[in-house]
């Protein structure tokens, strides 16, 4: 296998940084749109497992990146919760119904993996079979500040300032709620990786709309209920997109790796992670992907900075977000090609950085 | 006059911090709704001087406000460049046409607030009239950055990535634009100062959008153009939302208060505006709207806790972003209630606070 993302993960002195694309399944590839249009919707894709994985494998050839991430959605979970959603198309997800009191979440059930998200797992063991060993698969979820915005406002939002009135109206509803996310979102964890998914990554989207206060109040305990035992068994990520006024409160958190957004100063986050109280934490990021659509020259020099930023140990290379659909492949693999061909800024010509 | 608010931007020793509310003109008052339905749409208010200074002044004894903010929006300026817009209820701004190319920018022109915007420096004269010196009056315009977005996206977005796209792919129409705007934004706030208004603000909204290298190369020479002069008339204050990984940067900016939002810390803040490089800026900000959600008692002890971590002097308490529609007015004023009856923590029984 190539084992270049596990041995940076355990803090292994490595050639180069692995690299892998939030969102590198799906979207941008011509491939990918070719089994779409076959399949239908994007919802239809990623219940249908044999299609789910057939996309989640396109990046390793088509982008030559170093792991494989689950083609998925963060939103199956209040969906096996008992939320259904819809997904619409360049509107986003609409929820037909939302969580607003205590009768609602009432109505809400403890998910049994096996029973609930089948499709999903049945998707991860796919994989792992067609996967063959090449590169390690990553599973994930939302986590649970980032579900409860979804399954209490039911579509997307600005700042989410509906589940924030929710947390200072009704803490205790707000509680049971993320208490219940909690439980139904570790379970799922532990059932991909029985299934077989190498490791985990938690992404809280919309971390940013909450106080570095509230976070840590109201949201940390449960991010700490959910990761507890979680490392035991694989590395695990926690990207909280926006969310680096908090991000040394996260490092306290049992996790392997910090995910960083492209706002996120570089240094000071590696020196924060180096010292992080339960040892250093690996990072994971963070080139604005908007950089892909400039021309690969400047990807590729933008890419090294970054590298030189975050060094090349303890280091995934990514983006900062999720690829943006109209990003030409093409960009994408300058980006990737960029990270194998690292060169220290000592080592390196100043005429080829330009 | 009330000129605590001019006293404090002088960085005079004042008694307590002037406060104001973002959004205080408009959406949570039952009196402002009353008058909205009087006239129609939020754009036909805007566009009525009478009734948008009747709005503006509708906080100082609603709330309490040490400051009056022009009741408007900042699309203005771009439909005073040749680009019109709608507000669509409960969707947001619409632009039918929108900037992509250099044609589309050849459709602009120069703006001339006295013509394109007379609506507006109307109602300030009207307020000024009517406010008969009991408040200062705040003025105020979108930043380049923010209008730029909605000028090439005609609408609004999570992301900004055909803007940003826009920055990387086409550089020399990138600027172009943004000069375009700067140009409008710099003469309709020197008209707005002419017509008397006794500071401006100026919004980048989206600023949170750009990591701090685009942000500096990119529009920080644009703000540094549209502010230069600007302060030598009236104070001048820069809220750039989302900003605060750059917030060093701004703060080399000719301006006098750096507006702060929720997500910035405010001791870190208070320090790096002390020692900006041109003298020490003023803080205005930054209490979590979501806090006017919770009780009074909780309101006035996150207030006080705000001033105790900001200070007493160069601080303009305010929320770190606008007013949420919901948010009730009595909240509201317990808010402004809280920072008006500020006593030191030490002169403070803890009892009090809790």
């Amino acid at each position: 296998m190539n084992d270049l993302m596990l041995r940076a993960l355990r803090g292994e002195v490595v050639e180069r940084p692995p690299v892998w694309m939030m969102r590198q399944a799906g979207r941008t590839l011509p491939e990918y749109r070719a089994v779409r249009a076959e399949v239908g919707g994007f919802k239809d894709l990623l219940m249908n497992p044999d299609r789910a994985a057939e996309v989640t494998l396109q990046p390793i050839d088509a982008y030559g990146v170093d792991a494989a991430i689950l083609f998925s959605d963060i939103l199956v979970v209040p969906e096996a919760m008992g939320l259904p959603y819809n997904l619409v198309e360049k509107v986003g997800p609409r929820f037909p119904e939302t969580i607003r009191s205590r009768s609602d979440l009432d109505r809400l059930h403890a998910v049994d993996p096996e029973r609930d998200l089948k499709y999903v797992l049945d998707a991860v063991r796919i994989i792992l079979r067609e996967l063959d060993g090449r590169v390690p698969l990553i599973g994930f979820a939302g986590a649970p500040w980032t579900l409860f915005c979804y399954m209490v406002e039911g579509k997307g939002s600005k700042d989410w300032a509906l589940a924030r009135r929710m947390l200072w109206e009704e803490p205790a509803l707000s509680d049971a709620l993320l208490a219940a996310i909690t439980a139904a979102t570790k379970s799922y964890l532990h059932a991909q990786i029985d299934a077989g998914v190498h490791l985990v990554q938690l992404f809280d989207s919309w971390a940013g709309s909450l106080s570095r206060d509230l976070y840590v109040q109201r949201i940390l305990p449960h991010m700490q209920d959910l990761l507890e035992g979680l490392q035991d068994r694989v590395p695990v990520t926690v990207f909280a997109k926006g969310g680096s006024h908090f991000l040394g409160d996260l490092a306290t958190l049992p996790c392997t790796t910090l995910g960083l957004d492209w706002q996120t100063d570089r240094r000071w986050a590696r020196d924060l992670a180096n010292n992080a109280p339960g040892g250093p934490k690996v990072l994971q990021g963070n080139l604005d992907p908007s950089v892909l659509y400039a021309n690969p020259g400047t990807i590729r020099a933008e890419t090294h900075r970054m590298i030189d930023e975050l060094g090349i140990h303890r280091t995934i290379a990514n983006l900062g977000h999720g690829l943006y659909p109209d990003i030409p492949a093409d960009h994408g693999r300058a980006f990737v090609q960029a990270v194998k061909e690292y060169v220290p800024a000592t080592e390196r010509e100043t005429t080829t950085s330009a």
